[in-house]
């Protein structure tokens, strides 16, 4: 006998988990509905925190953007939501800065601005050829992927479109999901294009080998030309944080610290171990993406049975370093036109292929840059290979699992000089290690050709690669029919109410658009409806 | 009550197992001791195949070398062997050749031939800077470990002095073996001095984050600027299989075919699982790499009891695919010198920084290149990042698992034209994917600038990633004092008669040299020396 009873359990306190509770529950004001979180709190991979002494600012561990003219369920439902929040409690966005023409590209020790690439191709250092010499990245692979698959380029096609063209395209006589993006490429530009779309474009996972029939539809909608982003006001994780609400107030129960193990059928429902208690739950929802599945599989058979659903996707480490300074030091790395007008390096990225990678110049809430006065940087953006050159300057990860803790400790924090310590502060719970930091900020000096290394005031880390994340996103394996099996592991037991959600096994991987687009997938087996605009 | 009672079981038919078995018989002749290999074959990491049609050659798809001047265990060895071997059965070696000076260098889209590094180096695309310009990847490696470990280098230490520097040493104010290889070599070299070492280099997983005071004198024994090295007239595996045939002459056992499993001690003794059956063994040898102890473990808590000591190294993959030719097109890509001498492209090695890799114009079975006919190439010998490349167009790595055999089987084998598929033929039996033959092909079109691409007349592949391996070789992890872990994994508990050893755990990383190294400090428990010279 279960010592608990509850009509729909939900595991995972991320946006799949949140917002499938609260429409659930709303459905059903009669059902106990439970959320469990092994963590201490609300939000997954969206992670919020304001850096101390910068009030203007949100530092963004984890998801920081959307794509509102691709990605039409986040924008409804910040529409629902705001309606029903009150005026002081909106979730509002700004215009997400992008790269400028003045910003830095440091590749191949070579000094660059973003503008050389298409003004001055014979200063980049890649041997392009014809006709990919003078393109930005961004349109070389656009170019390939109209190659490989002719006519998915077509602006006119909707997104659901182009996804079918992919599934149902072949390339060099075979299905073009059972080859890798990395293989089609090479079959399309030369090996110094296929570097300079990696290096310049600041990602080596978004191209990697993984399933090209996903890896081409999931390419056009995140780095299209015309891609315009927003980030959040109070930070993205204030989403997930609202929806939880809305599901308390509504009735629903949240409980953090709270780590499920040993899920089994039993009659038709299904059991789990929670802190010691065994609970029984009607139907249990797994929001949760592969490596916390793989986790939770160790003790539970029944997840071991559908083994070929989970392992259809790959997760894939990503990590963020924050830094703070004094003032925005990084202006300088700008130039004087003949005219005598300052043009500085304010807004959006720089790139390079060293391991610090990735460099934004952190705006502040209202989407503006910092002119003077304390500012930050998203020091570090960093997937791939490259966070296997941060691994040896962190603790490592198996050390993650001591108890009460969100990540593991660092034996030698980077500690800020001008405030004292504070455990309560969310930011001081994300330490940065001090030789992380050091090695950061020796490679920006690098990055930005200055002869001295600015001084870092405070530091904040996180590694998504980690227990129980496994990866900031995932991938679609080659090979697999991910149309397929996006459908079907929504309810891998047609017998069973055991559901499974969230990012891993969508069609916008590492995005909140592809949680709720899973989330709603899952909801239509409890009869909801997609959200409608208010 | 177990099936079966032995003395000492080994798990492990490679050159560690068997080698084992060998001495331990032969000290303990009336004692009954089994060799138990999962596989068909005895060899482990060692596989010598004989291509079709080409019999003076021997494609290694394996291990495939040693270096005499540094390994005095396999020297010894072989001494010992052949003394008991008839004069037509003798282990026989020759110069295994290197890179000469007119072979290809192929990097960032230029062709270079190696002899351009030092004598042509404005031609190197890389900005090495000073003192780098002009210097090969190996002169730039062994400057940079010089100024982490000053004195190292010096060619009068021994190797064991080498090793007691770099555990012994501080860089940046940290022990060196909490510092990883790529973070220290970052602080004394630029970016692209390190890009070029590991893509001249040729190899991306030894330049990759393992532990500094480890990688440090590994290096500097296998890529040493002196290195002279040995390969096997019959092929390295004659090695394993004749220490099996002594061991079984001794009066010891050899099953093949035959998986452990359930290990469990009892009563001072361990017991397992071979075949439905139980054993008992008074002393247990498991004599294998990391991760086929993470299989093992799986079934064994015993082992899972350990698991600190093994996950200490983590296993490297490498494979290697074998193509032979009707002649060696490869010579033409040398060059005529202005008195009309010929230099051919012949032997030794060529690399790229596309996928493919390493080339090697294999050599006959005396070490002489081919001058005409039948010719056969290791045409990617292949690490790190790149295996995810021919991942892509290989059998999905989960797929090794079905009964009987010993690869995953290939759904689109590259064929022979000319002769008939023959499932009795070793090299039959480790087949291509088609499509990876025809990219290798491709690439290897591309990397020695051919306007067509030769005809493949017969392909062979392995891949040391697949499992029960995990990986070619193991390196140590960062934070581990090897020296400490190296000698608590030979017997874990001291009350048990339990004993671990293998390449994995050894000084000797990769090399047949490690396997015998751990195999002896093994035996010294059994009370066995090392080998003397006969």
């Amino acid at each position: 006998m279960a010592d608990e009873k509850i009509d729909i359990a939900i595991v995972g306190g991320g946006v799949s988990g949140v917002y499938s509770a609260w429409r659930l529950q709303q459905a059903n004001p009669k059902q106990k509905i439970v959320v469990f979180e092994a963590s201490d709190h609300i939000g997954g991979r969206l992670l919020s925190v304001t850096p101390p002494g910068i009030p203007d600012m949100v530092a963004e561990l984890g998801g920081m953007r959307i794509l509102p003219e691709v990605q039409p369920l986040i924008g409804t439902l910040l529409k629902v939501l705001n309606k029903a929040l009150p005026e002081n409690e909106q979730i509002t966005t700004y215009p997400f800065p992008v790269d400028q023409p003045q910003n830095i590209a440091y590749l191949r020790g070579t000094y660059l601005r973003l503008s050389d690439f298409t003004s001055n191709p014979d200063k980049v250092p890649y041997r392009l050829g014809f006709p990919n010499h003078g393109q930005t990245a961004g349109s070389i692979m656009i170019n390939a992927i109209e190659q490989i698959v002719p006519g998915i380029t077509n602006k006119k096609l909707s997104e659901e479109q182009r996804r079918e063209m992919a599934q149902q395209a072949s390339f060099a006589g075979k299905p073009l999901y059972q080859q890798g993006f990395w293989n089609v490429l090479m079959r399309v530009i030369n090996g110094e294009s296929y570097q300079y779309s990696m290096d310049a474009g600041g990602y080596d996972s978004t191209l990697s080998n993984w399933n090209a029939a996903d890896a081409i539809p999931w390419y056009l909608s995140d780095f299209g030309a015309d891609s315009v982003y927003e980030g959040f006001t109070k930070g993205f994780q204030q989403v997930p944080q609202v929806l939880a609400k809305f599901f308390t107030d509504a009735g629903g129960e949240v409980r953090i610290n709270s780590s499920v193990s040993a899920l089994q059928s039993v009659d038709g429902a299904v059991e789990f171990q929670v802190n010691g208690r065994s609970v029984r739950a009607n139907s249990l929802i797994l929001a949760m993406p592969r490596r916390s599945l793989d986790l939770l599989a160790d003790s539970s058979p029944i997840l071991q049975e559908i083994n070929g659903l989970i392992a259809s996707v790959t997760p894939r480490p990503l990590f963020k370093l924050f830094t703070t300074y004094t003032s925005p030091w990084w202006r300088a790395a700008g130039y004087t036109e003949p005219d005598g007008t300052v043009v500085p390096v304010q807004a959006g990225r720089s790139v390079t292929d060293i391991p610090v990678r990735q460099t934004y110049y952190w705006p502040k809430s209202n989407g503006a840059p910092v002119k003077t006065g304390p500012a930050m940087l998203l020091a570090s953006y960093d997937d791939g290979d490259n966070t296997g050159f941060w691994d040896g300057l962190r603790p490592q990860r198996h050390k993650y699992k001591s108890k009460g803790q969100q990540v593991a400790k660092v034996d030698e924090p980077f500690v800020a000089e001008n405030r004292k310590h504070n455990p309560e502060l969310t930011w001081d719970q994300y330490q940065a290690p001090y030789r992380m930091v050091t090695e950061v900020a020796r490679q920006l000096g690098t990055m930005h050709g200055l002869s001295y290394t600015p001084k870092v005031q405070d530091a904040c880390f996180r590694d998504w690669g980690d227990d129980p994340f496994g990866g900031g996103w995932n991938s679609w394996n080659i090979g697999v029919k991910s149309w397929e099996v996006k459908q079907k592991i929504i309810q891998p037991f047609s017998q069973q109410h055991l559901y499974i959600c969230g990012e891993a096994y969508s069609d916008a991987q590492g995005w909140v658009e592809g949680a709720l687009q899973t989330a709603d997938m899952m909801l239509a087996k409890f009869g909801l409806e997609r959200l409608k605009k208010p």
